[in-house]
């Protein structure tokens, strides 16, 4: 039973890896969310939540063996009587939504385009940059038999716009390659279908380890020969724009047709981004996406300034995965912002515009000058309310100079006085200019409309 | 290892408890958060969110052990050397909230209002209208020493106002009752200190169970005299408006200070509600809610026709909860609106307003007329995009005809005909008038603004 002695034991405190941000900060991260959500929705994508959990079975279906799941038990289950599924915090939307598609396989339009904003859940040892808890915002499209190569190109572009649209105080960068041109190369080398997993996952650390410890990691974990070793880094040096990726791939001296198709793959997406700023989106044949389950196009999304942070979006197209919980061809696309990441890093460097005014979005606040005004400073907000404002009334007719302290305190840009008594006028006080005049609930508008609550200006 | 012959153990299939829409459905549930977050505003309410889980000792520490917990397990933690404190997901947020404000106390602003709209987990048997994972909206207030009884007021009008904002197809009533009302009056009866508990929760269950088996259950597991046990029952049948509550308390000849303040404190609340319509907020003794942290108002909100549903909502006063945190006075009050409750019964009774066109938020399908205008359609779709509308561009060049059955078929209310061949210009087709005419795509405006993504109206 709880009782007042349980409550010592406990003492409020962070739980690593799980962010939790103060108003003022959360303020902005709503307004990211918005942000993003309507850069998604620009492209026509429609929302879908799908349950925080899935069953364990269907987590670990495909590639997620990689993640540190999160199981659940109820605390007072009875193991003799609940013959419950296992149930498991989902590691990403990927999954939840091949499955999604699978289930509702009928009640959908085809190709189905949804975006999905939700909190994912990964065991994993937390570290700057990495957490246990984090939104991920993902837009994917799947397709019965085939999907048109135009989604491929869509991708980088919704990206870019979410980046632009965020107004990030770091360029970032779009770094796409194509699955196909690496299983095609490394097929060319000679590489045994049953080592390509393993090569694909060493190749994947090239960023973080460095070009030696792949080529020993090759060498030692999969027996590679090391001049075939050194052919397969190769390709992870090749980077470019349209223009001379296919010379330069074509340079590498392997001649494979799954290769070849992956060029064309790449190029075709490549040039559709022509009109993005140079630089904005490139082709990086580093990238791997270590995730099982990619096919054909990848993407991630860096800093090209700071690329050891990792990256800040990602995503590829997975020809197999949601065609695998129903027994059909259903190719699919999709990336993922990695919202958290990005959000803690803005957090972190203080490059927030945390304005004056966020930690509240209050728009007035109605102050009561005497006991017998209350009824007087209730309606007054309730037809400010009505006009589309956000209201507050002040919780007590204390001292003037308190209640006016509150609004500064809260940066509350307006101060609102209904009559005193019987018969007396409205005035509202002007907190930026310092200025107090007569007003009418009724029709009253600020001069400044731009200061109100960013919510009502969307 | 995850490999293809895993998959097959698993197809896709509903978790019990764990609800999921479809995107229809969802269009209209997210359309409810945002009217629900803009109520909250424009009452100055910031928002706040939390991870999903505490500490396993801050969620029992106050009532928690009547709710069902998950607790958490990461699925490859060793146990020698993970010695991390357990983790279990929320039942609710208000326990969230006290935590956070002891946590947070010294950045934020008292009083602190905030909303928090987010999933809760309890592991209760599943069953209509019951779910293991739901969505809950809160706001509360918390305050340092003293919170005036102002904000009990406040917490029915704005439910009343939530309520109204969805407008839902059956009325809700709000019922409001004090503690102390209940507490002071059984300590009248001489009901013991250390049986109150119990005595509440079973008069808890009179909704439910009714008078005769609460009457059965006062006597037989608190040893209640019968007599007694039937005064208890006398004050669970007032109900009424501001006018006859008082009248009809004093009625029962009990005289109590503490059910006295808490007469007093009902009063207040019901008269600042007597703008209302009748029957909208109402006095109702019956009402007691089961957490252990209420001390003073309570109050849920019902279909009055149909009582048998439960609550859509509910909330009350905890003087005690987060300075049990913090070891400092800190009074809250909080409602919480039972978002996925509510939704669920509006599916079932297939009373949403699922208008054609919700199924996607596409405003504009740009067609493709020929595989060479590709660059044509992307163009023209960033134009439109940049002016606000939300975009598709058909994925291929096929047949006219299939591409129009996919804009009808998914209800976009225009198609957009970009040059054909180099100098021709563009045409628009509006799908329920059926009329085609030239277009600008830097200036055109539908004649019907009204048809646009219900996103872009907010």
């Amino acid at each position: 039973m709880a009782n007042e002695k349980d409550n010592t034991r406990y003492k409020p405190r962070p739980i690593s890896g799980y962010p939790e941000w103060l108003p003022e900060q959360r303020a902005v991260e709503l307004q990211w969310l918005d942000t993003i959500r309507s850069v998604f929705e620009s492209y026509g994508y429609c929302n879908i939540e799908t349950p925080s959990v899935e069953e364990l079975d269907a987590l670990t279906a495909k590639g997620g063996d990689e993640k540190e799941i999160y199981t659940l038990t109820r605390l007072h289950a009875d193991p003799e009587t609940d013959k419950e599924a296992r149930l498991a915090l989902h590691f990403d939307l990927t999954v939840p939504l091949a499955r999604y598609a699978a289930q509702h396989f009928n009640a959908l339009t085809f190709p189905f385009k949804r975006y999905q904003m939700q909190r994912v859940w990964r065991g994993e040892r937390p570290q700057k940059g990495r957490f246990r808890e984090f939104y991920q915002c993902d837009i994917d499209v799947i397709n019965i038999d085939h999907l048109p190569l135009y989604f491929d190109a869509e991708m980088p572009q919704v990206m870019y716009d979410v980046y632009q649209k965020l107004d990030l105080p770091e360029d970032v960068q779009i770094r796409i390659s194509n699955r196909k041109i690496l299983t095609g190369y490394l097929e060319g080398l000679g590489v045994a279908p049953q080592n390509m997993t393993a090569v694909t996952r060493i190749l994947d650390k090239f960023e973080k380890i460095g070009a030696e410890n792949v080529m020993r990691q090759l060498v030692e974990e999969v027996d590679m020969q090391a001049k075939t070793a050194e052919k397969a880094l190769a390709l992870a040096s090749i980077r470019g724009s349209a223009d001379g990726i296919a010379e330069a791939l074509g340079g590498l001296g392997i001649e494979n047709a799954v290769m070849g198709e992956g060029i064309e793959e790449l190029v075709f997406v490549l040039e559709s981004l022509s009109h993005l700023p140079e630089g904005a989106a490139v082709a990086d044949l580093s990238i791997v996406r270590g995730l099982d389950y990619y096919t054909g196009t990848i993407l991630e999304a860096v800093f090209p300034h700071d690329t050891g942070f990792g990256s800040v979006g990602s995503g590829g197209r997975y020809d197999d995965l949601t065609g695998s919980f129903i027994n059909r061809k259903m190719p699919g696309i999709g990336i993922s912002i990695g919202l958290t990441r990005l959000f803690s890093r803005m957090v972190e460097q203080n490059a927030l515009q945390v304005e004056a005014g966020r930690v509240s979005p209050t728009d007035i606040l109605v102050v009561q000058q005497n006991e017998a005004a209350y009824q007087a400073v209730q309606a007054t907000a309730r037809i400010l309310r009505s006009r589309g404002f956000n209201v507050e009334t002040f919780h007590s007719a204390t001292k003037m100079k308190k209640q006016l302290a509150y609004a500064e305190k809260k940066s509350i840009p307006f101060v609102w006085f209904p009559p005193a008594e019987q018969g007396g006028g409205h005035e509202v006080k002007d907190m930026a200019l310092h200025t107090q005049q007569p007003a009418d609930p009724e029709g009253w508008q600020p001069e400044n409309p731009e200061i109100l609550c960013i919510r009502k200006k969307m």
